[in-house]
């Protein structure tokens, strides 16, 4: 009988030569006009979308239902490039179930997974190939590419939390993550 | 206030060649003398265990709370081999929350992610180096390595998951999975 209701179980392919998500039923697309709001450099932004609009950041995902239990899963990838002096990042999110923590396995390129807290607590973790982070409880996060290929992770949260990004387009992050020369400078 | 409540975001770092968690802080292994009961070949097991009581597998976690809204991640390492015929295989587990699904990336070898229902129902997922293979809600699920090097995979799950063993050790899978020259069967 509980059969009936059960999902079947799957399997999908990452290249992880590539770091390609093979045969994904759900892509989200974000360009520079996208992330109006984001970046301390609004002109340089808007010289951007102007020049081309081009292409920030990709997320590939087999969906599964948005219920409690289910684990949603995919791959992310953030374009290399800066606005003004500041790198491309996403534009981050809070849980709408802020208790959802999540994992990110680091595939390619390099960069910072910089979180934040309402209380405003930020913190800056390091990924390069191979590189775990956990993204606790109640933490916002963004990913940040330093590097000059694209940043792509594999992640994992609960299939029911959700995402908040309205708080983050108010809040913003108290940190952001510049290219000074070939300095990376976290102010 | 809420701030000294939250855990701190941490990184931990895959060697994706060699697929060896560093910085581990929690290590199951079980040897052939874990495995009783489990194998169709109970004298070949016990005569494999009267020769040095093999590794068969290990885990390896940087442990985060069992408490809803964690997702405990590790590496899950398979040594090759056979018990008779059978292929080597982990014990196998459903979530003691049941619809705590859980999510595996092969990192390295080639196996099997064997998954079952209560009610009979059994999946064969393959996995190498790069496949994803998704356990959804309800499904028990052990790995198999049809290969000739260690099976590795990272893996995902809710920490509030926990695991049930009692009851595979009791039911068992309705398929097993051996060598038969060069062939795999499942059967």
């Amino acid at each position: 009988m509980i059969d009936q209701l059960l999902m079947e179980p799957f399997g999908a392919d990452i290249d992880l030569a590539e770091a390609v998500l093979k045969d994904y039923n759900a892509h989200l697309v974000r360009k520079a006009s996208s992330m109006k709001g984001h970046y301390a450099d609004a002109d340089a932004l808007e010289k951007l979308i102007q020049q081309g609009d081009p292409l920030h950041y990709e997320v590939f995902e087999k969906a599964v239902p948005q219920e409690t239990g289910h684990l949603q899963f995919g791959l992310s990838k953030l374009q290399p490039g800066t606005v003004g002096e500041e790198f491309f990042m996403t534009k981050g999110h809070y849980h709408e179930i802020p208790e959802a923590a999540e994992v990110y396995l680091c595939l390619r390129g390099k960069g910072y997974m910089l979180m934040k807290t309402t209380e405003g607590e930020c913190r800056a973790e390091y990924m390069e190939r191979g590189r775990v982070v956990y993204v606790p409880p109640y933490w916002a996060h963004r990913s940040v590419n330093v590097g000059d290929e694209p940043l792509i992770t594999f992640y994992v949260y609960p299939g029911d939390a959700g995402h908040n990004y309205g708080d983050i387009e108010e809040e913003g992050f108290p940190k952001r993550i510049y290219k000074r020369g070939d300095k990376v400078e976290i102010l």
